[in-house]
């Protein structure tokens, strides 16, 4: 059996366990919830003063150039590039992941329209237990453009296989999957739509920054993801669209705002878009929520995805091992795989009453969140996570199980 | 001749004068500029700091529910409302006015294409002077709609009476033009355009907070608008739009993110619409940026837009004054309208080197814009510029003139 000394040893040998003091958590917090908003680092406090104070209040609309805002979007995109195997170039940090979503899905249906042997499919293969807002944004990009496209909507990864043919024209899958962790093989789904002439659109809101991911190395054709989860850049803060090289001077999208112009200052009344990533922009970006994302990035720059991966793995083992050691006798099942290859960094339990059980979590400093049906997540974020909150979280499950100690009438509040 | 002191007296006797200390305004600087980038409110970084230390840093997830950022876009929306002549629940403070404008254009074409007198229309009108994006983006849409729709650039406000006919679905204007300042009449063009059969869609980038707007008293469909101009939120903050009550039963538009969803949390995989004014929402939002849009709007709450348009037309009417009355030699030609009732709060003045004159003015601590061709842009917000601040605006603007104090040389930056 496992025991606390045990915990603190691991935390003891951690390779990441400095950087914790990077960020700013509360005190008497274990907080496994980076997976929906990251903690603050600490940098961030300085960086918003310095932009509030300096850039907007000094120097005012001169900061467009002289505090490069108006090419944050690229040069964020930039420093992301490297968690996520893309190259200089290739991502914007803008918008939303919903609208760079619409951007990248309606880019990849233009492409295949534009391709003779492509141009009559008509199908986007997607998951039921998707995040909802991507099918949503597919759902009204498709029923706007009104050309017969339509949704087909799979119930298990092991559907993807048949499902995937010779009408697919986009697969869009989020690589870990928001409620369970599951985690998408992204090579062999790629390399299977592409042998059936079909593009591969990726969600990465749950593995930037989580898991390792190489979008060119594994051969992806778009992906969109998102930036104030395990890449810490504030709440909302702002989303990001990855477009392959190859795919580039293709591209096209129906949110044509003047910051994806060729010339956004010449103030020409014809739209003639930018070359390269730029034309995954639309209109002005929201520069403070959009600057504190390097804060986040710049934790990453001192480690590596691999070392993360490892600590990731580690902890979401634990976690597993000491619910099934110490709960053994609840209505616990996991949702998340205990397969290494196909778990994100997040594990989700399945309790009758896993709402009113996160609620007593959270009262007790316990910090994860609640899914319909019926799932309780708990995020595992390695650059700031403890062996010993592992622990720990799981003495206070263990006490409000045994001791029911959590209200089943309880209230649901909106939780995000 | 008036005379500097003439301009003091003024100040001494404006009544909005106290409301400058309310803004962080850098010494040696004349900022006349805030018609693109609005002044920062002193109290942003207070403000900031409480998001980002309390609402982010400690309370972590839970400021979703606790600092009740879900809500702020609407609570934002009704408190800028009264600053538009809108109602409470007809604003969303939301993405950006590109895409806010995507989105009403779409909502009032779906309108328009559901009723049996209006379905055929295909024709948009708007003007070739618009702001560039507002044009780009109906162009996007209907481009990718491919039903027929096309714009109908005109090339002077004169033209729209005959414009607008029984093709016309929709008739989309910048109400302030962002190059001239010459604002359309609000409540005669869409009154005419109703005439017609057709909506009306209303960009307020250049009127909200700088003249008084009354949307529903003249008679609207549709807006949208910007908060980091005359209502100082910030760099790129969240822009807005705005649906006539009429319409929000009818109103669908195809980014329909998960904010827009009638039940966001359910998780549910098909879209169904909210009602009311979240139709207008998509996607995550920016909360910090979003946030300080209300310390712009706290100063507002201090007076009322018919002070402000005092205000605002005595600072362009003596502008113009003395220029002419000081520059009188030089090849300068006034581009604002000179009539009240068709004069925003900004004033222009053409000079064949006017980038060249623009760069020495900044240089010299007087900040305006250049916009091609030959633009020089002075914008004038009451809340914050002195009567005194034209006078010496205006004499060092004489100065660089009557020496040739400019390099017409110099390099032409990106200016925003």
């Amino acid at each position: 059996m496992l025991t606390k000394n045990d915990c603190t040893a691991l935390d003891a040998q951690d390779q990441l366990a400095a950087l914790r003091e990077q960020f700013a958590l509360p005190d008497g917090v274990i907080y496994l919830d980076g997976n929906s908003l990251g903690a603050r680092p600490k940098k961030s406090l300085e960086r918003v003063r310095e932009v509030l104070a300096q850039e907007w209040g000094d120097d005012l609309i001169r900061s467009w150039n002289k505090a490069g805002w108006f090419d944050l979007p690229l040069r964020l995109g930039d420093k992301l590039a490297p968690l996520v195997g893309a190259g200089p170039g290739e991502i914007a940090v803008t918008d939303t992941t919903s609208l760079n979503l619409f951007k990248v899905l309606a880019g990849a249906l233009h492409i295949q329209a534009g391709k003779p042997e492509t141009a009559g499919r008509r199908t986007i293969v997607t998951e039921r237990s998707n995040f909802p807002t991507d099918v949503y944004m597919a759902q009204g990009l498709t029923e706007w453009l009104d050309r017969g496209y339509r949704l087909k909507l799979i119930d298990s990864p092991e559907e993807l296989q048949a499902a995937v043919d010779s009408e697919t024209a986009v697969v869009m899958l989020t690589h870990v999957n928001y409620r369970t962790g599951y985690m998408h093989d992204m090579r062999a789904v790629t390399a299977h739509t592409h042998a059936q002439g079909a593009l591969a659109l990726w969600d990465l809101a749950h593995s930037a920054g989580a898991v390792p991911v190489d979008l060119n190395r594994d051969g992806a054709d778009f992906a969109v993801g998102c930036t104030y989860k395990y890449l810490n850049g504030g709440p909302g803060s702002p989303a990001f669209a990855w477009i392959a090289p190859r795919h580039q001077q293709a591209f096209r999208q129906p949110l044509s705002g003047w910051w994806s112009h060729a010339a956004p200052f010449k103030m020409q009344p014809e739209f003639a878009p930018a070359n390269g990533i730029r034309r995954a922009l639309c209109g002005t970006q929201p520069v403070l929520s959009l600057a504190l994302v390097e804060c986040g990035l710049d934790v990453f720059a001192q480690t590596n995805m691999a070392a993360i991966r490892k600590k990731s793995l580690a902890l979401t083992d634990l976690f597993i091992r000491l619910v099934e050691q110490r709960c053994a006798d609840h209505p616990l099942s996991l949702a998340t795989p205990r397969e290494h290859t196909v778990r994100g960094s997040q594990v989700s339990f399945a309790h009758p009453e896993g709402y009113a059980v996160m609620q007593a979590l959270i009262a007790r400093g316990v910090i994860g969140d609640y899914r319909e049906p019926e799932i309780m997540r708990f995020g595992f974020t390695p650059l700031y996570t403890r062996f010993v909150d592992v622990w720990d979280a799981v003495d206070i499950l263990a006490d409000i199980l045994d001791g029911k100690k959590y209200d089943v009438s309880a209230a649901r509040d909106a939780v995000t």
